[in-house]
């Protein structure tokens, strides 16, 4: 059971305030449980709460251009879902949808940007979350504008092979194809494609288990970056909040 | 000539602020006057100033994994360089290079964190900057992924065609097709295919001279969305920064 105190203990985006900023946030916060297949909010509406996903699992989805749902992201616990166009005050680009039973976080928008006005550390708590999300959205532009489908796919298996056994490694996808199609931005026929594709680098599917056999010619091949690129979409709170409370001395 | 406080009065993100704010600002800030084919910053250094060009032209690339150096972006003044990864923190995720003769602001980067962490009106202006570029990018995002790259140059040429007389209009190209490859996000000889594909639907070219005869035809094609997509990457100050400022109340 989700209550709002015990989840802002695990909200990193908080964790650096005053107890004080926390407990007034928390008084205009609520969890709302929400059905598997229920909408959380809808693109083109506007934004009336900060929301955070802390139980369950979400997808991001937009309407492609011939009028099908497109997934564009997976959201799994705690992620902040869409926070610039809260805090920009502009109208939702996606749909958020729950996959799953999910618990969310509601943070009314409306007080939440009183408090910012008059209380920097709240400000600047929130200036970080929406400073990673950027960064990590223009590393997203960068990987789609730079790479073939079949390079992101390959730059999205080195990442999962995290302990890679000398040249080789074996792991599950950890979501289904679809989805994984929508995050790599390639439709699901591109996605056999570049499967296909990456053969000849020496990866092997069945079904959802893949096994690389050839890291370093994967590697030569899709090209992950050191800045940005390789590493996972969304930056693991801790590094790039370290390097943030770095910048800002918190 | 430019001065940092002529300069300042231009600058949308600090239109809001209290005059004593700016000064402070202001006073850590200084123009660099930087010849053309010059480089501003380069791609996984760390950001020492908040920059903004408010003269001449820059180009934002990064390498591709061949390692050729792309175009991603073309930075008109007044805009901000890769404003998050300032605030983040974080390396910069590009090189931006001056193309011509240009006039950068630098505002040091570690005393503007620091007076942000004081400063809520500061901290909230940072904060509309980069949760518009977040949208901004993220906007970029979806469009790479749900549109062809046919589809993408259609939107594109649809919001050039401003003020079209009945069904058809008749323009120039803003940028040279290298750069509008890369702002597209598809290689150059990609984007002679994507213009071969739109001559279907009435878009006929001759160098960088553009006419649309059958405007109806070429929406229905490229599907410009209501939300994002369509409308000019960067959105514009007034509108985006006014939606902005109802929100906060300014």
């Amino acid at each position: 059971m989700h209550t709002v105190e015990s989840v802002f203990e695990t909200l990193p985006d908080f964790a650096d305030l005053d107890g004080g900023v926390t407990r007034q946030v928390a008084s205009f916060s609520r969890i709302a449980e929400v059905r598997g297949e229920t909408m959380i909010f809808q693109q083109g509406s506007a934004p009336d709460a900060l929301r955070y996903l802390v139980g369950g699992k979400a997808a991001l989805t937009q309407r492609a251009s011939d009028g099908t749902r497109v997934i564009i992201d997976l959201a799994l616990p705690v992620s902040g879902l869409v926070v610039a166009s809260v805090l920009a005050g502009t109208p939702y680009l996606m749909t958020a949808e729950a996959l799953t039973a999910a618990a969310v976080l509601e943070i009314a928008a409306e007080p939440l940007r009183r408090l910012m006005a008059t209380t920097p550390s709240l400000a600047t708590a929130m200036l970080r979350r929406v400073s990673l999300d950027s960064r990590s959205a223009t590393s997203q532009v960068l990987d789609l504008k730079l790479r073939t489908a079949a390079q992101r796919l390959g730059c999205y298996l080195l990442a999962l092979a995290r302990e890679p056994a000398g040249n080789g490694a074996d792991f599950d996808l950890p979501v289904p194809k679809n989805v994984l199609a929508g995050q790599l931005g390639c439709r699901f026929e591109n996605l056999s494609r570049a499967f296909a594709l990456l053969r000849e680098v020496g990866v092997e599917t069945h079904g959802s288990k893949i096994t690389l056999h050839d890291i370093a010619s994967l590697r030569v091949y899709a090209v992950p970056s050191d800045v940005g690129g390789a590493e996972p979409r969304r930056p693991g709170p801790s590094e790039a909040a370290r390097a943030f409370s770095r910048a800002f001395k918190l």
